[in-house]
């Protein structure tokens, strides 16, 4: 996803200005915990690492249209709160990745072990050095406790980091109204979406919809864009127009990623292949499928995909059949196109540099292909 | 413990005022959930059933050592921002039991469903009716989750009070700095409690002192009583004795729980009985234990503890008479004394009614029976 917000250079310049911040943030607590025993300590260095490894997607969004509108406001581009709550947003997306991953009993991400498979993985090794070690279920037991605790300790800090910016008394304000809202509507996402998995919630289309918005498109796009027109000081209208396109374009973000999970080519979007699939989720996708006549036919390898190859590639091919995929491309490129308009139809409120960011935006969100 | 803080009028004043804020906050999450439809609605209210059916014991400490400071101050005694910052503080503490309770795999606390419980219930009580309804473990993680998510959100709850109380920047900034601290010793803490059941972290008697301290101490009596110092704006150096005070009592009174859990009537504790030893728990009473040489006779039962009144009874004598009960009384006491001397030796600093103040606390504490 590089180059997905900014052009090169600046791009550079915001991924090493958003890594010294989380460095800082993650060496000041690593020390701090050593105070609290070697545990807590290896806790905060193994969540490091794995913070360190991100995309930063969120923070460099933010970070990039900040830039554009300053530079439109003639606001200074070099704004030290602006890098402190980009590098807070993505402390916020980490803890929420920790105990989504928690919930789903992930131990992977990306290819490479995640928080909670590195604590089992380093249990497990100290253990085969000692005779009285703790069973596989205490050190898998260890490793999630790891696992809510840190996301606790992470969901903290994005709090304090808003808490405390100095920044006027009101922008501030704005900020933590923002910050909450958006804790609330991405665990209200959460919730849906493991109700769906758990057959507590009927898995309707406009059920999965609202889940994408609220669990994805808010954190992952409204948040950082609407914080960016906070801090560049845009009035209510113009970051409200923004908040409406990030809410637009993350929920086409979250439309491409179910397709790329579900269609693309594990090796280039770095997941496990057909782990959508295989843990039940109820994507747009799954959802569509469910209202065609064909879902008879799907229903069998969807509720017990065994995880094949070939019936991997079977179970694609019978959605593509019955449109649920044209059905979720076309719903992302009209997201893409609601977002945009968001935007270019209020020439009275927002600056064209802004438009022609959207839709670059819009466009690397359309070409991605990890 | 009704007494425990204050004599009875200005306790029962306390107490109404910490649950109308409560109350307020409450409701006005639960209307503001309903948007996001109807299961995040019930979440915050079974949350909030669970929520005002606690004690306030932390609440109602920061807001009687806050009239004293007060009265001896002469700062006016009726601060909008203590109960609401003492509201904070037994959100937090909500959002500390609820990833605890997910923790332990606990469903029930003082002989109620807990959240997870009552989420249980209720979706086993829907499916009754449904012949579609998720099985047994997809309800039990359904409830979890919601406890995971809802722990969440009284963290930002408690975090966001602290952030928006209008006081002066550098009291905000202070009482940020020790929310900060407490949840960092808290979730250490709790880690080590964790490790030392799962077998991970050796139990030694000072890791299980240290582990009391951090997970319980900070933050049940640390917290609310510094808390109180700064709102009244006591000197560095008062917050501090009282501070130092405020740990050593609560180490006093994890332990006295530890007795009553081991030794106590659970018709008047309201707990499990032997919940303590049925879990395993690394009190002090079993370290101290493990130093004896009558560890080799009670480590089977401790260690298979089959949870039977007869064998309760007998690992109870065991314990008893190997010093273990003494032990962990004295300790105790020793706390308490600790806990009086860090203000009755500083009279160049402290009031004296706070210290009288103290000396209440640590009495009714040592007669606490629940």
């Amino acid at each position: 996803m590089i180059g997905l917000v900014a052009a090169r250079p600046a791009h550079e310049e915001a991924t090493e200005a958003i890594g010294r911040e989380l460095g800082a943030f993650l060496e000041s607590r690593s020390r701090k915990a050593a105070a609290y025993g070697a545990q807590f300590e290896a806790l905060w260095e193994e969540a490091g690492a794995c913070i360190l490894g991100g995309k930063l997607l969120r923070p460099r969004l933010l970070i990039a249209l900040f830039d554009v509108l300053a530079a439109d406001r003639r606001v200074s581009a070099s704004h030290p709160s602006v890098v402190r709550i980009a590098a807070a947003v993505e402390l916020l997306h980490y803890s929420f990745l920790l105990h989504d991953d928690v919930i789903d009993g992930d131990l992977t991400r990306r290819h490479r072990p995640n928080l909670i498979g590195a604590l089992l993985q380093k249990t497990g090794a100290d253990a085969a050095q000692d005779p009285s070690a703790p069973s596989q279920d205490d050190a898998l037991h260890w490793a999630r406790t790891g696992g809510i605790l840190m996301g606790d300790l992470m969901l903290t800090a994005a709090l304090q980091a808003f808490a405390r910016e100095q920044l006027p008394p009101q922008m501030r304000l704005t900020l933590l109204d923002l910050l909450d809202r958006t804790i609330t509507e991405s665990v209200a996402g959460e919730l849906l979406d493991v109700g769906l998995s758990d057959g507590v919630i009927p898995a309707e289309l406009h059920t999965v919809l609202s889940m994408s918005r609220l669990k994805t498109a808010t954190y992952t796009f409204e948040l950082p864009m609407r914080a960016a027109a906070v801090l560049a000081g845009a009035p209510p209208g113009l970051e409200s127009a923004i908040g409406e396109a990030g809410r637009h374009l993350g929920v086409a973000f979250q439309l491409q990623d179910d397709l790329l999970s579900t269609f693309g080519a594990p090796e280039s979007h770095g997941k496990d292949p057909f782990s959508d699939l295989r843990e039940g989720k109820e994507t747009a996708i799954i959802a569509f499928a469910r209202t065609t006549p064909a879902w008879p036919d799907i229903a069998p390898h969807f509720e017990d995909f065994a995880a094949g190859e070939g019936e991997g590639h079977m179970l694609r091919t019978l959605l593509t059949d019955c449109g649920a995929e044209e059905y979720a491309r076309s719903l992302m490129e009209q997201q893409m196109r609601a977002g945009i308009d968001a935007l270019a139809n209020r020439e009275d409120l927002v600056p064209a540099a802004v438009v022609r960011f959207c839709i670059r935006l819009a466009s690397s969100l359309e070409g991605r292909r990890a």
